[in-house]
């Protein structure tokens, strides 16, 4: 698991994952979804269950694309060492947790957020400056909340293929850094500028998160 | 109309909106979803129907952050000067021309596409590098297919407040830049990296973008 990069959000890159099996991560979801149109052009994506293996192993949610989109970072670390590859984050939550959180300003049960990197390129086609998005997928991640079955009722997963998603164990770093500095229940809503306002005015923001926001200089 | 930033998908940024019109506008959306949870919290977002005024203007998708992301980009330009503030931008699309592009490669009519630019932040809470997205709505643009209607079946809007998208005139800089240098329909699916390779497959690709793309220098 590097911690050299993606580590605002979450700590670590799918490191075990290759590039091949990243790409082939997303066709099933394009497939799918294309297979939607036939039936209904305005339907939702299909709704997600959360399915372990034995093992404790998690079935990733294919139509992640097709959730609600919170941010994007470029090159986000939580060292000031810059990362040795430029990659862009994009996070996502599964549609019922989002409408939930609107309601309440804190995540329900069952909340699956997704964080997705992706490669960061310039000078091409028209672009002479700045970064855009471009190849597939580098590496995914999974921040669960599943109350009954961990024992701070989040994990994270590393999306190993399209079929299964290894859990990182709770000793990780992962899991004290969320902890100690999240907004919101253990997830970064400070770096997510839609749903900050509303944390803010559910008045959901963690005791640790408030005492290093009031310890910031001001700007 | 600025030429300077977000030149890579949509050309100008909304100048003439204020930060403060900006930020009220993302407001009714949460509100409106919100009051969607207690009805099902599994439900798509509203549809979404072109409302035209008398002049012209467009009723603006305040459901947007609800759509299908496509991508999002840092401080993109065409020109190689780099900006004078740092900006993320987003790409979000209506579900049902997202669906229809899935199975197709280019988009249907009454394809709504919309471009959020919102702040790029960084050295805040536990980031020491890299680029955050903070703050509210800086910019908001419409491109709209309508075929009917457009000249070249598409148009650009720039969204002044929560009921008025007000139409860029046809001769507009933004329209040729699209036309001559975009990869599908006059739209910049070169920068989606999940659109790019469906587009690919299904041979949809514009042939002043396949040209331009022929004479790009291998990487």
């Amino acid at each position: 698991m590097s911690k050299s990069t993606s580590a605002i959000i979450w700590i670590a890159i799918a490191g075990a994952l290759t590039l091949a099996a990243m790409a082939s991560l997303t066709r099933p979801a394009a497939v799918g979804a294309a297979r939607t149109v036939e039936q209904n052009a305005s339907s939702s994506p299909a709704p997600y269950t959360l399915t372990y293996s034995k093992d404790g192993d998690l079935i990733p949610p294919l139509q992640y694309r097709e959730w609600i989109y919170l941010t994007t970072g470029l090159d986000m670390s939580y060292t000031a060492k810059p990362s040795d590859m430029s990659m862009f984050d994009n996070v996502f939550v599964n549609p019922e947790a989002y409408r939930s959180f609107l309601a309440t300003g804190t995540w329900p049960d069952k909340t699956v957020m997704v964080l997705e990197t992706r490669g960061a390129s310039s000078k091409s086609s028209i672009n002479k400056a700045g970064h855009f998005q471009s190849g597939g997928v580098m590496g995914l991640e999974l921040h669960v909340k599943d109350e009954s079955r961990f024992p701070g009722k989040w994990a994270f997963f590393d999306v190993a293929s399209e079929t299964k998603a290894t859990l990182i164990p709770q000793k990780a770093s992962c899991y004290t850094c969320h902890m100690d500095h999240a907004a919101v229940d253990t997830t970064f809503v400070q770096f997510y500028p839609t749903l900050l306002p509303i944390a803010k005015q559910k008045g959901t923001f963690g005791s640790s998160y408030l005492k290093e926001a009031a310890a910031e200089p001001a700007k």
